[in-house]
């Protein structure tokens, strides 16, 4: 079991590094602050005596070796970088859950079959790089040295020497992929940033896979025209409004579905000329459609389908659309969710299964090793925000869970 | 009568004057391109020996002095300057008429009995300085030395300056205002920039009124959060969906209206965050409406009014609202658009009475004067675009009856 007050302790001590005087936390990938918590974690690694090293996409390890010869490792972790002005839990808490879980096993001289090692990946959330899930990509080989090369952010930092001041090394990148024979499982606590765990009363989420992510960019075309002499009806093509009925679309499909985990959002938009005596001659507005599987996603779009040559018929508009992002759902492995919810029970707490409707670095984990993810109750559902919180007495009850659960998959030895 | 080879000579060349790579004209007020113009138009006048003066606001005036000792002057013009990439018909038309008429007049050795004055007023369009009708409020006393004392445009160019360029005073720029008592009339001829004379066939257009502009910048305060975590429906407090319905509301509302010349728009849009993941914070928008009377302008935002309430009330979200402009409509002289009217008729013209849902130079100078305002039909409605048309037989036609217009005006010396 594990020290409830250490791991409080330091999610306090974390929680100090990079504080924003705009408020919260914002410490974006290989910024100085993100440096700061950097060497805060490798300090913390050192103390309790684990093997420290830093891979050439500056992900930070912590290993402890297994008591059997060649066994592949268990590997648990999350992130520890946020966005700006985000909270203190959405990723530190999967990284101080798993230093702490090592500490506790160490502190009782527990040994395990399987090496365990702590991850703490880099640049898990979207940052000035663009390059989001950086670490466990390259971990993954899904990204390489090539990819990397000439990356630049809008200010003009170059990645590939804040990658070096991290720890990182860009000629040898391509080294930090792994043989997916190292790993037995990965592992990874993270808040649910959503509100289902809370509304229902349960502490201890169980992921069941995470949501496929679908992006378009759709223009709508009209004519722009004086918004005095043009009447209304039939002389107006006005993107705007044809746009405005696309948004109310999208959001009634989805909201009518009877899949809770089917969603949809038109988060960024724009409107051309833009200006107030102008009827709008353009608008162009991405549509994200999030679902567990290809199919659900599928019909949210062939909906919205009828409903672009409907609105191309009645406004006089052209609707071209562009898919930006096509990113499958990908499933937890059903052995590690199975042993979560039985370790769950044996200690006495209710279980909900349930996807991750956020990526997460396990996303790509779970393309090489079986992996599986438990969720904590996010207060309010609050996340990448000041206000984002987890409940003490939540955060304890899952990282007992996940202690237990890698000694239950460590002495299966199910990797044989 | 005009001489019709003429005054397209004349639209042709202006028209070469401002030419934009990009597309169509732009003179903006007080750059070289309208510097230009000035010039050319200031040699047209030297030509036809016209007293040509400059006044502080660099209105350019071409005066004719009447037989009657003492009698106000008949002013008629419009403006040469344009939008960016905009058309050589808007303003333009108005003062190659205006010039047109004082040419066939000398020509034909036509004395009147009140001066005749042509105008071409400076800045009508808007501008970077965010000063349009410049010229003609300053003529009225509606724009002050004080107003224009630092203004600069975003590249930090000085109005003053820019001013004195084109042959204006900022020292002496409060004495641009003229005496009401020195003018009998204002007319002005403009392209429409509407449909409504080329739907109905109809040549002349003869000005009700200008229309009431009335504007708001509506915020809707809603919550930003994770566009995956946040599920559809109470979950979500969607700024742009919101936005969206207020939209859709705003043209139903105005398309339903029995009152042709009742429009409204919302031409400019901003959302925050603006991400693609992110559900929309906080979205603000222009709501601009515009109708002949108050009454008319009212009866949208009361209607509007409900349904902010009943948004506010569906979606958890609130709505605030600042009025940034609320421009009365001004009526035309009757006995002005009478005597356009008898004109055209007499002529053998159709013509259509009509509100001008633009504004223009006209609704200054009504203030001050007897005014009149004649449309002439804009093909497919264009205008404030490179493709920005008016057919040369109906050219021919209003300006006829403008001429006429003056001639009638003029022998009936109402102005004692």
């Amino acid at each position: 079991m594990i020290n409830r007050t250490r791991l409080l302790q330091k999610i306090e001590e974390l929680g100090q590094i990079g504080q924003d005087p705009a408020g919260g936390l914002t410490r974006t990938t290989f910024t100085p602050p993100e440096l700061e918590a950097r060497n805060w974690l490798i300090q913390q690694l050192e103390t309790i005596n684990v093997d420290v090293h830093i891979d050439p996409a500056a992900n930070i390890w912590g290993r402890t070796e297994g008591t059997r010869k060649g066994a592949p490792s268990i590997v648990f972790g999350s992130h520890i970088d946020t966005v700006p002005n985000g909270g203190k839990y959405d990723g530190a808490l999967g990284v101080l859950i798993a230093l702490e879980i090592l500490t506790s096993l160490r502190e009782r001289g527990v040994k395990t079959m399987h090496p365990l090692e702590l991850i703490s990946f880099s640049g898990e959330e979207p940052n000035p790089f663009r390059l989001s899930t950086f670490g466990s990509r390259a971990l993954t080989g899904k990204l390489k040295k090539e990819q990397i090369q000439s990356v630049t952010d809008s200010s003009g930092n170059v990645l590939t020497e804040r990658l070096e001041a991290a720890g990182g090394s860009y000629e040898q990148f391509n080294e930090t992929q792994r043989n997916p024979l190292d790993f037995a499982h990965y592992l990874e606590v993270h808040i649910e940033q959503g509100k289902r765990l809370l509304n229902q009363g349960i502490p201890v989420g169980v992921v069941r896979g995470i949501t496929g992510i679908y992006r378009e960019r759709i223009t709508v075309q009209g004519q722009a025209n004086h918004a005095g002499t043009t009447m209304m009806g039939s002389d107006r093509q006005d993107a705007l409004t044809a746009a405005s009925q696309l948004v109310l679309k999208l959001e009634q499909i989805t909201t009518e579905s009877p899949i809770a985990e089917l969603v949809a959002t038109v988060g960024e938009l724009h409107v051309y000329p833009n200006a107030a005596n102008i009827v709008p001659g353009e608008v162009s507005f991405t549509m994200e459609i999030r679902g567990e599987t290809e199919e659900q996603i599928a019909s949210v779009r062939t909906q919205m389908e009828t409903e672009f040559a409907s609105v191309e018929r009645q406004r006089d508009v052209v609707v071209t659309r562009d898919v930006i992002l096509d990113q499958p759902g990908v499933p937890m492995d059903e052995m590690v969710m199975k042993t979560m919810e039985t370790v769950s029970t044996k200690l006495g707490h209710k279980t909900l299964i349930l996807g991750s409707m956020a990526g997460h670095d396990a996303a790509h984990m779970a393309g090489v090793t079986s992996s599986g993810m438990l969720f904590v109750p996010s207060l309010e559902g609050k996340s990448h925000c000041p206000e984002e919180e987890s409940r003490m007495d939540d955060i304890e009850i899952v990282a007992n869970v996940l202690y237990e659960t890698i000694l239950t998959l460590d002495s299966k030895g199910n990797d044989e």
